[in-house]
């Protein structure tokens, strides 16, 4: 039995923390598992290091930005393997490159690539916990990488799959995840069991217990995830196949993503290939488009409209300005995406309409839709956020 | 031209201090020479981290330590490279590992074995500045190590010899190497050259401009070392072969070393090879015995008296415990070392006449004494340190 268990910030912002984590990993030794143990920065840490490089550029060179931030992955890594040696648990604490993870050489947003694993299965032949830095990685040419935010549960299931673990477990400071943000629906319920492609839409809707990629790679390394919160022994929930899930739930939750902006464009020539020519300028800079919603147009031109991240508007800006493709652009920071995610969907017709009643009777207005297979996302003024997730939590009676 | 410039944890404290580092390598890097740059941790930040590794256990694992400790060099190694690239200056920076230098495997203390220059020599022909995280190495294993206190002095000595530098230039927050501690005497002069022995003499000594195994490695690796001010232009103390200094000086320094402890030994059986058993032992647990003393005994045993690191007075004591050499053992942790240096002293006689007079004239108790050809030590109690440094100053007539 092999279990990789990844503990985020909270889960070691403290040395009491570190301390807590020691003390559950240990449990988990107890009961004759072999532990590969994946930790993030102390809470605040990459913020702080973050802040550090930009006080002397805006853009740090990402090179050197890496090496920087991999160090708050460093920190605690060694932290937890000191306390668990002290605690008679032989450890070996490792970085991403001693770990042997090795990613392509994008910078600050690398992708792994492959995992070199005989140094781990030799440390827990012999015994020992293995506490590996999350978020980090090397390239082929020696240089430190990071996955990007939310890499440590990146590079937590890459190892699980790597490695063959029977179970990847996720800690966090939450029970699992839920049918929605329970600070904004205090109504919400945990989930028991949910699929990986469930929790893939609501994470990259915006529910943050798991980073999208990572649930991404579970799926393809058929990884079983298990979120926990770190602070109690509370069951958690299971990410797993399609097929579990199947409880005759339509919507399993509602999600809501505040980090999104929107860019319309309007009079683009309606012609092939423009689309193309935009989100290829937009993917070499590495802008994660999300939503991609083209209508109609008229006399030969048509309005396209897409959302990015927030913090990537102003590179977004700085790129379409290079582009003679559009008359106007309009950029919109005040929205949100509210997102009603299930495999129900699937197979069910009626849920989007209800959306659009629900919405319609609270006067929010809808500016873009999309949808999915298994999710339907609506962009909203900003001030709506919270009423338009707790009216559709409500509709969709995700409380019961 | 190459130059290797080492900053110490004050000249890279702050920020702001990174970025005056930034402006001063860029001032070599504008004159026309290729730049190697190594780094200390900001000023505080080990001591924090060995805090830390110390909340979780006071003997912590020293891999794990040695992990941690590594990680503060990385940061500033990262920030430096940011800010250099920032201004304009293409810069790279590299952890130990990654400038390939290969120590021991002897965690908190590591030696270096090799340097694979390879890394920083393609660097440096790309036209690039190269940063080096300081203080630390790579075993064969690919475990990170650190190699003791003051370790990056001796990383840019060691680089400066594999690549052949014309130059090593360590900056401190001094102006260089003084006649005697400032802070005790404050007519103490700054020395404009000093031969490797003396400065070997003066840091074993407890001058802490430079470390001594950097000295050591410098004379071995025969680099032309200056030591220098970061927060001002001034000239600095160049150390080199003997003959530089050789303007009839006698001596050219009083060192005081407050971080002895003395243990005397009564009654060892006078037989060959207790000392060497006792010491044997002691070298085992690196224990870095300083000033050692045979006394002539009585009754077929005799007195021997050594000085420890307060540091390693508990180890000492622990690892003495194992032996049964001894009937009686003295430890005493109130005493400091002061010594007289100089090239001088190996060809004059009545130097160390001088200085006993001038101890006894103030009632200072000599309580051990040991000469070599350059340096002549005492050990006197605690509330004598500062007064002896003084009045020894004076009777040498360093002020002049």
């Amino acid at each position: 039995m092999l279990v990789v268990q990844k503990f985020g910030g909270t889960s070691v912002g403290t040395l009491e923390r570190i301390e807590a984590t020691a003390k559950r990993v240990i449990e988990t030794k107890k009961s004759g598992a072999d532990v590969v143990v994946v930790v993030s920065a102390m809470s605040g840490v990459t913020n702080q290091l973050v802040e550090y490089g930009e006080h002397f550029s805006k853009q740090p060179n990402p090179i050197a930005m890496d090496m920087l931030l991999s160090s708050g992955e460093q920190v605690t890594t060694s932290l937890l393997t000191i306390a668990l040696n002290e605690m008679g648990y032989p450890a070996v604490g490792l970085t991403g490159a001693m770990a042997g993870i090795y990613t392509d050489d994008i910078h600050t947003k690398a992708r792994i690539e492959n995992i070199n694993t005989s140094r781990i299965k030799r440390e827990l032949r012999d015994g020992k916990i293995v506490i590996v830095a999350g978020f980090q990685g090397i390239t082929k040419g020696g240089d430190i990488t990071t996955l990007g935010r939310g890499g440590s549960d990146l590079s937590a299931v890459a190892l699980s799959g790597a490695l063959d673990a029977d179970l990847c477990e996720i800690f966090t400071d939450v029970d699992g995840v839920y049918t929605t943000d329970p600070r904004v629906e205090k109504r919400a319920k945990k989930l028991n069991t949910i699929s990986y492609d469930e929790m893939l839409e609501l994470a990259s809707a915006g529910a943050k217990v798991l980073q999208n990629r990572s649930v991404e790679l579970a799926k393809k390394l058929n990884v079983k995830l298990i979120t926990r919160n770190s602070f109690n022994h509370n069951e958690g929930t299971l990410i797993t196949g399609e097929d579990v899930s199947m409880e005759a739930v339509l919507v399993s939750g509602i999600a809501l993503d505040k980090n999104q902006a929107r860019v319309t464009l309007r009079g683009v020539v309606d012609k092939p290939g423009i689309a193309a020519d935009i989100f290829t300028v937009l993917a070499e800079k590495n802008i994660n488009v999300d939503m991609i919603i083209q209508n109609v147009g008229q006399d030969g031109t048509t309005n396209l409209g897409f959302t990015v991240p927030q913090n990537e508007l102003e590179l977004t800006k700085q790129t379409m300005s290079t582009l003679a493709a559009a008359k106007h652009i309009e950029y919109d920071d005040q929205i949100v995406k509210v997102s009603i995610v299930g495999v129900g969907m699937k197979s069910h017709s009626g849920i989007a309409c209800l959306a659009f009643e629900t919405l319609a009777k609270e006067g929010i207005n809808i500016q873009m839709i999309s949808t999915s297979e298994i999710k339907l996302s609506v962009i909203v003024d900003q001030k709506y956020a919270e009423l338009a997730v707790r009216v559709l939590h409500n509709a969709y009676q995700l409380e019961k």
